[in-house]
């Protein structure tokens, strides 16, 4: 590798005092300086390819200027726009984002929150919260920063940003009651996910409040699989629903799949909307009908959140929640028994 | 903050020398201790919460036990299964990766590789590789280890792992061929991607092979909306081919869109195969046929050639091609006018 340019190089074709350039460099310090001195401190560094050392400094400052991000996997499409809403925050301010998947799984949590911490990230964005989540109540007593997005942990008092479930999930059931659906399914989620138990109380009571009849099936997944399973358990042993409410579009999915095994059509047979308004979810046979929650927004507050967490030593263990809405496509339509 | 626990206090507990512990806890030094003294040193370590500095060591070592791994755009599915696929190869071996994505740009390239180096990553994955990439140009004059996935990047002799495009696109063809179709279209990437025209060059060489004929139109990204615009242009002015090939699932939907606008019926009077099979390609309207590539594996394999670069501080220009299938799903048939 070539000779490192360093700060002595800067300083002197800049012209100025080597502590100038450390200050004009560190947006914390910037306004220290006059701002010509700045620009010219600028193009200098830029000329010469320098770079400050971000490992020696955070070694100095006890930061590392980068955050863990804790979800369960990436190769599900509702996280990748929440993690390009992380960095979109985190970028423009210097701090890099350390991606880690848990698959669900509180050993393999516990593991990727140990091996960051080792890291020294200055604090964690955590999208793989469930409940009873000792990993995260270790992490919060041993007083790392740290956000939760889309779903809760349980108790622990980290501040949480998530999507208006409640209102996403009654402007679903009412859409579904419009169209003259007079009995509904909600496909839940796993009940140790908040976002799963959330929906299906804000389903039971939606239903309750439009004068329909409601039941709650959970899938053992948030997953196409989870979906199928769930769905196939209950066609085996009821009739079936003229419309399905799914906890997430990969869940709905699933219910797409046993329709069409069973030689049902949606939705002519069954209506069908999901969660989530995940990418392609207009390109799915038929386009699916579900709830638009606004994922990189997600992503962006929860940044902008740990940030100043991070800057201000204190949180709190306040919700945020963005508002959602509903996405009308070709999955739901008035019963066939209705006229 | 609690107190951190020491090397020494690890040292006290497992009744060894703290420069054993440091041995023991190494991945590169392991072999030099005694197994059951590595087994105890490691549950001593675990019960105390320790963790070694990585950063401290990092500064010593001078490696920063992480790499950079860029990609055009996280949202784009094809790319979530090649990063789990570094993580898998990666994380085992206690490195860690930054993601940065750079939406295509070179510009955005070069940032986010400059910002890589200024935290000292032992290496780069590259995914967002282009002609004339003249930021990779510098990274590799510059002697930063690298590898390339998917995409080469014009003439930088990185090392390039990435599918066997030409047998994947002859299959393709071939499929189309034997269902009866006598002249294709095919909706290439842009010019600058090396995927793009090592597929449009396969697909003419494939269909002079099976004696039938073939076009070629340029989309002007690897989007739907490329796809969309792309096919849009070639039925403004010329008759809807019986068969289309395109460069990638992306450009394939925008295809399928521009068939439902204009009241074509996919596949009765048009087949389509795709080129990734990208997560959810079953799910769509039709299923799409489609040309399997193994992204996780490419991933896994990228991460092991770095690794294997960094350590023995050398690499070559090679290319290492992995094998992918064609998957026929609902969008094919035989043509309308075939009898």
């Amino acid at each position: 590798m070539p000779k490192r340019v360093t700060i002595d190089d800067v300083a002197r074709l800049a012209e100025v005092h080597k502590a100038t350039v450390s200050r004009a460099l560190n947006e914390r310090t910037r306004d220290q300086v006059n701002r010509d001195t700045v620009e010219r401190v600028r193009l200098a560094a830029q000329r010469l390819g320098y770079a400050p050392d971000l490992m020696a400094r955070s070694l100095r400052t006890r930061t590392s200027m980068s955050v863990g991000v804790i979800i369960p996997d990436l190769t599900n499409p509702f996280f990748p726009p929440i993690v390009r809403g992380i960095e979109s925050h985190l970028a423009p301010r210097g701090y890099s984002a350390l991606l880690a998947n848990t698959d669900s799984s509180e050993l393999v949590e516990r593991a990727v929150i140990a091996a960051l911490l080792d890291r020294r990230v200055d604090g964690l964005i955590i999208a793989s919260g469930h409940m009873g989540d000792a990993a995260l109540a270790d992490a919060h007593r041993a007083g790392i920063p740290a956000v939760l997005v889309n779903r809760a942990a349980g108790g622990v008092p980290y501040p949480l940003i998530t999507g208006a479930d409640v209102e996403g999930v009654t402007e679903a059931v009412e859409h579904l009651a419009s169209l003259g659906h007079r009995a509904l399914l909600h496909i839940a989620g796993p009940a140790d996910i908040s976002t799963s138990t959330t929906r299906s109380d804000a389903f039971v009571e939606a239903c309750e409040r439009s004068g329909i009849a409601s039941a709650v099936v959970e899938a053992d997944g948030l997953s196409i699989e989870g979906g199928l399973r769930a769905m196939e358990e209950w066609l085996d042993r009821e009739p079936a629903p003229t419309g399905v409410l799914a906890s997430n579009d990969l869940i709905a999915l699933g219910v797409l799949r046993s329709l069409r095994r069973r030689g049902l059509r949606c939705p002519e047979d069954v209506s069908l909307v999901g969660y989530n308004d995940m990418p392609f979810a207009e390109e799915f046979s038929p386009s699916l009908t579900t709830v638009h929650v606004p994922t990189h927004d997600l992503g962006a507050t929860a940044a902008r959140m740990l940030l100043n967490a991070i800057s201000s030593g204190q949180q709190q263990a306040e919700t945020v929640r963005l508002p959602v809405r509903l996405v009308v496509r070709g999955s739901t339509a008035p019963p066939s028994t209705a006229a």
